[in-house]
């Protein structure tokens, strides 16, 4: 059966508010960053009822819009990188006590054996494995790969040296993995980074992913932050597992871009327009008595029949995504760099 | 203005029958190999006007519909690669008189100069150079740099050593270039073809390039082949020179696979099939009145007007291009190979 | 300090048995295979005095040589494939006992919990994980990455459908990972792969990496197995932490290929050699005198000294090492293939 | 026979200057660039004795040494690219006489037919193609096709609108190709170059290649530009065809940067050292003494002897070669878009 698909809770976010004025448990605030042209919704689902009115679970998701994303323009996905650094700090609170820990390192005798672990933590910084998903081989889901690609990597020079090896000892040890899909590895992406994680032991986990919009508008203009983690069936390679705090033991921030409209989808709403557009046209008056005769299931069942079962296989991308997916990860790859790596 | 464009020859001819039962300078000859379920259809413009009702130019264009091609399926792919060397065997008779030309050298006091000219040709063979046209770069528009990566270069060898270099003597000189597309040269793909065609002096040029079809059912399942060469605004890369006998001075023959849909052509076909289905519904009688007294112009305006302009930049393709691409490269890479190399 | 470096214990063995002539604790065995000239050595260390003289740990050191392995032929490469697919074999004693299942089921009362566990084990095969070691970024490192891009996947699917879900049951559940190298994920492979394996339980490990061959001979004409896991410093990408039974709790098997020459070897060999001829030459005899009041020491010395402390980042490999690459990669992987996957 | 193999006038006129003191017809400066680092030759070869002398064509070879250029470091290889720049725009006087050809129009009705020419010429600007030589798949060989890749490319678009197009109305047209190599194509870079330069007319020929020197101590921190084009046998790919002003019909500017060394160069310079050290030791003294009653020639052959035949098919390449080509193709590419396109 056909369902309109979107990873993005704006996306959803849109479509209920058409249908309910006000939701409980749904809070929308947005933000405008003018001269940037930077759009940012926050909305947070912090009841069950309201998880399941947006089919999404209870959490925080940003969305950071930025119209000319799409432009090859460095100084401006300068910009984007720095406000989504400032969104992933909030939401990855570093400890950067470092000055602390020297004076206290002085009371040495005083401390305990928590204040030896907690000393510990300053001198080492807060641990970060980005993980990069998808597949590299398929351009509009290489983002997450291309990411980690980017990353500035420290967390074995740290562990060798010490946080002192950087001249700004903000810098946090950071790691990265590309897990890759299951038809390279025969494995789950959360099987492999729940092992590296039980092993490794960061604190944080940032997942990066291509997503399915519901807009093509939205393609290569949007960055969606949320502190969930990742839920089965999202993403441009569909995930079976979910990859939370739950089954990782960490918490886990998603960032994500939709770089992919599901063909079916751009059709359905096309369809749904032109009825709605037909249903308004003076000339076909009789047609919005006919039209409205029908239930709204019956108008879905329609459209639906008339969607040609080849599309379920296709995507609609941009027609130059490899370079979108190119400068898209560069930018989310700076912003990391820019928030743990100063 | 919107336009539902296809680069397929056999898709105009679908358009034009329905419209009209017959049509002068246009022959059509359709034929199907069972057991591989191949179907080849040969459309022969063979007048101006037929040209002219078909939007194409003048010429024989040959497609090869293979329903499993886009399966991973080796032995079925060399049924296809047989095939289509058969009919570039066809479009290109190449020179394999060597035997005649070893008695001829025996009788050599009597060749005129004008024999020694062919005697040359039959020693050097029938020289094809192959124009994988294209953005390496861009996913679906990467067809036929690809195919130039695969093919069996032959000429280097020949000119050094004769075909004798060979254990089948059958084998002629192939040489191959990936000219790039503008944004990457500066140059046309025409202008760089044309100057190698000047200097290189091969007998014929054979062009690969990927296609817009207007069918999704298409994509990947086809592949065309013409006499005709390649007109502006064709491929997926939208060439604007034509590369044909009359601009380079040597045949062309033109290979192309559809590999993406234009994202527009989708919603308006899915959207027209709507109307009809509307205008057909029981319960719809009154629209069936309403709508038809709407000139057909006025349909496609309606449609074209509720098409979200972003769709223009868009692209739909099968979730797995990257392997449809390299698949079918290969396909055609090993046709070629076949037909020339033996 | 100038060491020459190795990674092949063919090679130890070599200069060692010129040394001395037995070795407790070493035995060697020597096969060949006339018509596909492929040439087999075992070396088994069986003793710590014997691993002590050959610098490396006990267990079993299979050599495969094939002379004309780095030439473009495929039937060769599929006898290579083949023979290393059977060493596989007999290092990793696959279960195939689905026969034996089937029977055991219909008396599936009298089995002990102990009997459902074995049953399950012999549904569901032996699960074998490759890791594909190396920098995909740097040709001469990038064996284990393609090695693991071309193997037959099929833990995921084992897993949902069983092993009736292949034709063939024998087909035993195979994984991969790319862990990538430290300056990419800022993680030991080791951390990664034993973190892997603590979460997926894998039966086998099989280890693909470069390594580092003393004589350019060897380039691409070796593959060395081992039951005895990879240690610090081996590989071109020169490991630090040891991937072993003991490190990652299941059978390590390593298949290594020389992709490398370290350049300061080359030099350090020929200049040997050229003392060496220099000491015997008759025009030379007073050298031989003064040569021969050095002692070997004071020969290496001199030797290094004259060694550009350049050449200590410099690696020799062949011209055509990415083609080379390539073909080695699948010819390991083929091997793989054939011995789990039918 | 081995021959001691250098692509770099600068090595040959080391081995020169050793020889003999002064020549005719061979001219030397050097300058440094303390801040930078950057030491700059410039040998001027004026006469064919001179040419014969130095086993390189009359000509001027501008070598750029920057010991750092190995360094990840962007200033740095910015401050490169502008010395780069200003070396190729005095090789290469570019036409930005807009201004004068805004007046001249003005006075339109007196300028005769050659004045349109040169009106046009300096609306449109000196037209530039860059050839990017080598093979784009094997790593040390891809510094040109990599240097092309990142050209601003803007002949297409001062064709269809006018240097106006741009606002810095100095920009030149330029364009790039890349041949690929014999084995890809079966056409010379030759051929391929010289037709395209026939077709589309290209004021000048800058060819980027990757070349071989006969030090390592030289590898990715030393340039070469000269006004002479490229001989048969030089470069890692070993052109056949020469492609200079002779051939092509325009000035040819070559920028080479070594990539690699031959192995059996390193092995017999260090042989050739040892003999030196050996000969010069106290405790060796009777060796002086025999070495010396050998010929120049025979110190040769007994050098030549000993080198592994294998050694021949090998190169020496530093071990994050994949990593330098990277920054010395931008830094390269990034010195022409300074030069071309302000």
């Amino acid at each position: 059966m056909f369902e309109v698909r979107t990873d993005l809770a704006v996306e959803e976010n849109e479509r209920i508010t058409k249908a309910q004025e006000e939701t409980k448990g749904i809070s929308v605030t947005e933000e405008d960053y003018g001269e940037e042209q930077i759009h940012i919704t926050t909305v947070r689902i912090t009841t069950e009822n309201g998880a399941k009115q947006m089919g999404k679970p209870k959490g925080t998701y940003i969305t950071l819009e930025a119209a000319e994303m799409i432009e090859d323009d460095e100084d401006y996905h300068r910009e984007i990188s720095k406000r989504l650094a400032e969104i992933l700090k909030e939401l990855i609170p570093v400890c950067d006590k470092q000055k602390n820990y020297k004076e206290s390192t002085e009371n040495q005798k005083k401390v305990s054996r928590k204040g030896f672990a907690q000393a510990k933590h300053e001198l080492e910084g807060t641990s970060i494995l980005v993980a990069g998903l998808g597949n590299r081989l398929v351009t509009p889901d290489a983002l997450g790969p291309q990411v980690a690609d980017n990353l500035y990597i420290t967390r074995h020079i740290i562990k060798e040296f010490g946080r002192r090896a950087y001249e700004n000892e903000q810098v946090q040890p950071v790691s990265a993995i590309v897990p890759g899909v299951m038809a390279q590895t025969g494995m789950e992406s959360q099987e492999i980074i729940t092992g590296i994680i039980r092993e490794v032991k960061p604190d944080y986990l940032i997942v990066v992913d291509a997503l399915a919009a519901r807009s093509v508008r939205r393609l290569g203009r949007t960055i969606q932050i949320t502190d969930t983690g990742i839920y089965p069936g999202s993403g441009v390679g569909n995930h079976r597992y979910s990859i939370t705090k739950e089954t990782t033991g960490i918490p886990v921030i998603a960032i994500g871009i939709p770089t992919v409209v599901e063909a079916a989808t751009i059709v359905y709403d096309s369809m749904s327009a032109l009825i709605d557009e037909l249903a308004h046209a003076e000339s076909l008056q009789p047609l919005k008595t006919s039209w409205n005769r029908l239930t709204e299931a019956e108008h879905r069942n329609l459209v639906r029949e008339l969607l040609s079962p080849q599309l379920n296989h296709m995507f609609v991308t941009p027609k130059d995504i490899d370079a979108e997916i190119k400068r898209m990860s560069y930018t989310i790859s700076e912003a990391i760099n820019l928030a743990f790596c100063g």
